[in-house]
């Protein structure tokens, strides 16, 4: 795909622009890719998911496949979202932020949960399933809203 | 306030435990200091407003204050939002991922924008405004899904 070098365009054309430059500069994987910060939303429930990593690649795989792909931080490898947990994550849309330094991914569930712990055996919908409060964390009573 | 060292904890505390034991370790802005990626998403019209980052500071003075603060990593120091621009974020509540390696801040927004961007002289709702289409970007018709 041709995407442009961000550096080489103006704010105005990176903000207002329709050019893809996404800025892979700020932020490198242990072997030095570039990637990007990426929400994952469900656009139904419209709960934040989890939050991950993209590099090009997972990028490019998400949009030719359809499905959420991201760069494994810890594992440095391309991580297709639930490649063995069987919870895959079909993708409608592709979000891009102002500045073009990060994605929201807009997916549908193929099953209940998201995150890779378990809730009386199932994978909980969200990773967002902890609140703050004090100096201790608490559960969500929902992982809705 | 008492936070522990993720290294400290087993997978199983640091996933299903109390205790708030964040993982700065992975990312650091220019100066050194360690940030987690934080989402702020809009608690009304659920809309994912902007991504940005946090570092210890930050993340203490939202809970401290109840409004929402970055860690500016272009500028490399703390960002309360909306300081210049009004646009300041109510932090409702600020949840925690499973791996304790980001956030999310449940916000409602005091004006009507977050973005730095303007559409018709208005600070745009949330960040997201283009989509991935193809080999160009497109605006979303509306910021809502």
């Amino acid at each position: 795909m041709t995407w442009r070098d961000p550096a080489a365009l103006s704010t105005t054309e990176l903000e207002e622009g329709s050019d893809i430059a996404l800025d892979f500069g700020r932020f490198s994987s242990a072997n030095g890719d570039g990637v990007v910060p990426v929400v994952a939303q469900d656009i139904e429930s419209r709960d934040v998911l989890v939050l991950a990593h993209a590099n090009r690649l997972a990028l490019e795989y998400t949009l030719r496949e359809g499905v959420a792909a991201f760069w494994s931080m810890s594992r440095d490898r391309l991580w297709i979202k639930g490649e063995t947990s069987g919870n895959v994550l079909d993708v409608e849309e592709v979000r891009v932020n102002c500045e073009q330094n990060s994605l929201l991914y807009l997916v549908r569930l193929r099953k209940d949960g998201v995150c890779h712990t378990l809730e009386n055996g199932v994978a909980r919908h969200s990773c967002y399933y902890r609140r703050i409060a004090g100096d201790r964390l608490e559960p969500v009573q929902s992982w809705r809203l």
